[in-house]
């Protein structure tokens, strides 16, 4: 071969991060050049978040910086954020500069599906990123302080959270968890709060869920104080609340949504063809159109062999981590690449302060034992990503503040 | 005597809670019905606010719950607003029922003087109590991290204070050692953070600090990274900033005022005659109008030897607050009052953390060692409300974390 094959690799989210981590450790001296791009110089559990936007964990507990997770020598890392994709001149334009590559690998996330709701880009509040739910942990806590200096404000004390899958349920458990300690903080009542979980669909809890863990698990947030909506859409959110589709309108200072994601625009916008964002691969985890172009995670759309897609989240970008670094190690050796199996071993959703309902293929688990198990799945990922010292770091020697009052992070 | 003298003391700040705390010390049983009437159930140490206000303490270590001051056998504690001050009628009218009293007094504290500058009631803070530090806390923190969602809002950044005398400085010294904190937690790089301080007067710090000690003060706040705009009045005050008196206009998304306070504004409603809301009192701290009528703290003024007025702080009204106990005891047992003799001690303006300036009748003292001063005086008011016990809970084991992550208060 002429020169080293130029691995481009797009996001440093679970499917960019496992890919970086396997090729720093598969790849020869010499064998190609790796760049990995990511906007920000941190890793973040996106799986993690739904604590620190409740303001129950640090946020520090949700991210890793990079260079602590790639070794620098082996592997180019750039900070700076995308703007274009170009797979036709296989070229991507940074914000400061072009790279172009023999390989790319796109793992660039998701943006919130908003389903043309009106007013919800604008005036709804996701669970997305570091800053996005230090803002909303923030947001929540400033409500309190606020509604003491306005108490006819009742609005301020009201939360909605629009969606109540996987994400909604995850973070309205943790949400419910905070509130009486916001309470005593700010010498609130606790009965004039309310959390409102809005669903069109008629079910709360991820739609894989068998039906009786989806009654304990509502059980266990009606008795924290939750209130459902559902089969009830949102209509349009407003600066004042929003509209449900029942026509009743909810005054609230807050509302949160957790509807649904596509993948990133960037994609579309390259010429991509995409289904809500996502690209369909083939089965080596290709674009169909540009065969040098790896994509995975939020970004990607894999086939059940159902035919249905399965739905995006980490414990598939990581598996397609797994499988592109090692087909990007077979190509710049010449050899046949492998396809993409996945192995889906199950869904554990928290439903905050020990407690949790999962589906492990077909055995149910429930209660602190299902929240024992959310930890170690937590445990394993920070383990496979950073060995043995970063689960001391991020769960057991872990930020123990909620607010600013703290010297180091990471 | 035909029946119980009725005593109602409205306010548990520095003069009303010390009122309190010596009448139940000095009455004998059955001598006099003591009613004290505030609107919180905790007394706070106004003194203490800038701390919370800027996040750099937590708010229950500035506050103690009325009923562990007081013995609530001896003295009848209402929490309540006052509505209305009726003394030609000897009542008072609070939100849910009517006082008659014989002996008033009235410690109601005071509100921010804007001396009707534009928009100053409308757009700025103040630190006055407990909610409104609570609320600028979370105001200065939400505003990190609303920048890391608008990074083009530098505004977010920009922290105005009005007001460089005594509370001015104290917040801004204890707001520029918050900010490093801050900066780490958010990621933000502390030179996009700006701390602007401005007065119309031509030097910042209390009028009575002599030339040096204002020069050491402000060099030390300059070290901090402190600007001072002196001389410049403050013409508006707008929902995107100030615009001073030199034409400029400074972009803000926080504007704190501390130009100076007024006496309640229920004295003038109630027919006293005020200026600047307060009551220019007696000998025995007396109304002219109303002689049953005591009237302390920052509702009253009491003019020096020299002829001008004392200026309003916790010093005198714990002074006065002894006066009138003894003077009461005095009045039930028939025996003529004691006339109100000033014992002016000196002042100490904190500069931050482990910096102060002070004058002590003539002498001067700074740095660590006027810190530490400024933490006996602390320690000598806890100490003289609530004893050894108080000194050690809201200074040595004391509350530390800032933000709403505790279980108790107090």
């Amino acid at each position: 071969m002429a020169k080293t094959p130029r691995i481009v690799i797009l996001g440093a989210g679970y499917g960019g991060i496992v890919t970086s981590i396997r090729l720093q450790k598969k790849l020869r001296a010499g064998e190609a050049e790796v760049t990995l791009v990511n906007k920000h110089v941190y890793h973040y559990m996106t799986t993690h978040l739904h604590m620190p936007a409740a303001g129950t964990d640090h946020h520090d507990n949700a991210r890793v910086r990079i260079a602590d997770l790639i070794d620098e020598r082996k592997i180019h890392f750039i900070k700076s954020t995308v703007q274009r994709v170009d797979p036709v001149h296989k070229r991507v334009i940074l914000e400061d500069q072009t790279l172009e590559y023999d390989y790319l690998v796109i793992g660039l996330g998701s943006e919130a599906e908003t389903f043309g709701i009106p007013g919800l880009k604008e005036y709804a509040m996701s669970i997305k990123s570091i800053n996005s739910v230090r803002f909303i942990r923030q947001h929540v806590e400033y409500m309190f302080a606020k509604y003491k200096m306005e108490p006819q404000r009742k609005d301020y004390l009201t939360f909605v959270v629009g969606g109540a899958g996987f994400t909604g349920t995850e973070f309205v458990g943790e949400l419910a968890d905070r509130i009486p300690v916001l309470c005593r903080c700010y010498d609130v009542d606790p009965s004039l709060v309310r959390i409102i979980n809005v669903d069109a669909s008629p079910a709360a809890l991820p739609p894989d869920m068998p039906v009786d863990l989806v009654e304990y698990g509502m059980d266990v947030m009606r008795r924290k104080g939750v209130q459902y909506k559902l089969s009830t859409p949102i209509r349009e959110c407003t600066p004042e609340g929003v509209l449900l589709g029942d026509g009743h309108f909810i005054r609230a200072a807050t509302v949160i949504w957790s509807g649904g994601v596509r993948g990133n625009s960037l994609l579309e916008k390259a010429g991509f063809e995409v289904q809500r964002g996502r690209v369909r691969v083939d089965d080596c985890l290709r674009s169909p159109q540009f065969p040098h172009v790896f994509i995975i995670g939020d970004c990607s759309m894999v086939m059940s062999p159902e035919g249905t897609p399965y739905p995006a989240n980490a414990q598939i970008a990581v598996q397609q981590g797994y499988n592109v670094a090692r087909n990007l190690v077979c190509s710049v050796r010449m050899r046949p690449m492998q396809p993409f199996d996945y192995d889906y071993k199950g869904t554990v959703a928290s439903l905050g302060r020990g407690e949790a309902v999962g589906l492990l293929k077909v055995k149910k688990v429930k209660g602190r034992k299902a929240a024992l198990l959310k930890k170690l799945i937590d445990a394993r990922y920070l383990y496979l990503i950073g060995g043995i010292p970063l689960v001391w770091k991020k769960m057991i020697f872990k930020q123990g503040a909620i607010s600013g009052n703290h010297h180091v992070w990471m």
